[in-house]
């Protein structure tokens, strides 16, 4: 692990994706989303996807500059066709134009198709709540989660994420449905360490602790029969709304060479003013409540996270050393190409 | 258990309701939402429920004929003042009026304050996917459920009900974000069983297996730190949107003599058509696929409940022999203070 700062970072993300020819502001905004999964300990929605953002670019199943084609059906429902454009750069321009409308309508929802991946929700619930507005936000994925009482990987891990404005410090969830992430199945793997039993089925349907078994076989959904109902409706949500792909037939996020088909929506509510006061006591009840044996305190959700985020903006992001050394690689091989 | 034909239930149901001042129609939507349960084998939200229903009225905490007052704040959000109202009452009357709107608008949602117990979720989920949109149902309640790593009940069950077309059978789901259900404990306590490990801790916040002492304790979140937060977002999203209370301040739908002050949210969405034929696919795909060991098949959620439903439609209710007396009793005084 190296601690490299942010800003360093950020401009060899920078000086790769403009290189790539996405123009600055989008490079940015997917700079910044990368970067917030690593100030958030999330690698997996990290700077190890930059080089396959680059490799989708110059394959041409992503593009560098659409920003997505918006289309109003009806006063509160933006269908946002994505145009195989960067994933932050079609939902952040999504995102502004519901917010506006929200304020008006009270609601408003994007539904966004053909779009790259979007990266961690929680950036997007944390703008919105940020601005004073609820929001829920749903992403499908390639299928890795096996239903409950299955033995293949029919759906994708369907995160969620929720935003609720608490001043400066809204309170924001982003959680997938799968027990785990494929991401930390795969760093097990490297790892060289067992999985718990529970965790994941093989190629062939069949438990196993052998996280190298597991990256071709299927994750359990969180919470058994509840955790799988909640993510087959998300999928069922987003492709209704979308037109997504569904299961098996989703592609695009893992890989290369395939145009992204997965839905993204997102959803802004105007809320009552004035509930803020007795959300924030509500919430530090919960904060300071007696924690159970094994607890050191009882914790809020997302809290862990904005800590680390805080922590890592000084101190810096503790890349993995594989991941370093690629950006570095890829930001020297455009400077030596540039003088 | 007695098989008691739905017919003659609901008519019980009917006399009762509307001998304390409800209007035949509220009547007949409130009977509804109690047999729904039945149907689907909820009995914690079944006919048990009507007695306490009746004594509200009597108390003056729950208004017989009251609707809600609708005010639009934006073209796509309700505020509903429940006004006390019936639960179904006031939940029905908010649905078809953003039923009718998100034709329109595409999106829209009805936030209820002040109204009583809404009944089984999936009822409104089903109504709204039926009539060919997309439908999101939060509802809050008494706290029950204790925060992952927590001695003390902070949270209420916080259900979720998501609905999305397809066809004669939408794909409904309805869970409570606690790992079970209050009535689930009662009747175990009821028949002498113990809990298993890890559902419910006693009054002192200690882990327990003693039904009777977890009574008066409280309930695990379902799917630990990921089921906590769901429960949480919601309580906090319906508290933002309706001004409802939060926690242990909420009451109402347990007890027969305070004012209901939690709240329900709906949502519509008007979606894409053309969807429904891969949703069908994904779904049969999903429901043929090979089961895990020890299971027959892999489930839809929602569809075991469907089948009871219609099982029993057919046969009649398998009512609690209590609960069956008890309903002849109400019906009989009734008949008997008429004649």
């Amino acid at each position: 692990m190296n601690l490299v700062s942010v800003q360093e970072c950020r401009s060899a993300a920078l000086v790769v994706l403009e290189h790539a020819g996405v123009p600055a502001a989008a490079a940015a905004l997917q700079a910044d989303l990368l970067i917030e999964a690593e100030l958030r300990a999330v690698p997996s929605h990290g700077l190890l996807r930059l080089e396959r953002i680059i490799h989708r670019i110059g394959n041409g199943v992503a593009s560098a500059t659409a920003t997505g084609a918006h289309e109003w059906r009806g006063d509160g429902f933006l269908a946002v066709d994505g145009q195989d454009g960067l994933g932050p750069v079609v939902a952040v321009s999504a995102l502004k134009a519901i917010a506006a409308r929200a304020k008006r309508t009270g609601i408003a929802v994007a539904a966004i198709s053909r779009s790259n991946h979007i990266g961690m929700l929680a950036y997007y619930a944390e703008a919105i709540a940020l601005g004073g507005q609820v929001g829920i936000v749903l992403s499908t994925s390639e299928a890795l989660v096996h239903p409950y009482g299955g033995r293949q990987a029919l759906l994708g891990t369907n995160p969620i994420a929720i935003g609720v404005p608490n001043g400066e410090r809204p309170f924001v969830i982003d959680l997938a449905t799968s027990l785990v992430s494929m991401g930390e199945i795969h760093d097990r793997a490297h790892r060289g360490q067992a999985l718990p039993e529970g965790w994941a089925l093989d190629e062939h349907g069949d438990a196993t602790t052998d996280a190298n078994a597991a990256k071709n076989g299927a994750i359990a959904p969180f919470g058994q029969a509840k955790g799988y109902a909640l993510g087959l409706a998300f999928e069922l949500l987003v492709t209704a709304l979308t037109g997504a792909a569904l299961g098996r037939d989703v592609m695009g996020t893992l890989d290369a060479d395939r145009k992204a088909n997965k839905g993204d929506v997102l959803i802004v509510i105007d809320p009552l003013s004035g509930q803020g006061a007795a959300i924030s006591a509500y919430l530090d009840a919960i904060r300071s409540a007696e924690p159970a044996a094994g607890f050191d305190q009882v914790l809020i959700p997302g809290e862990r996270g904005r800590a680390l985020k805080e922590q890592r903006l000084k101190d810096g992001l503790p890349l993995a050393e594989s991941v370093w050394t690629r950006l570095r690689q890829m930001r020297d091989d455009v400077k030596g190409l540039q003088t």
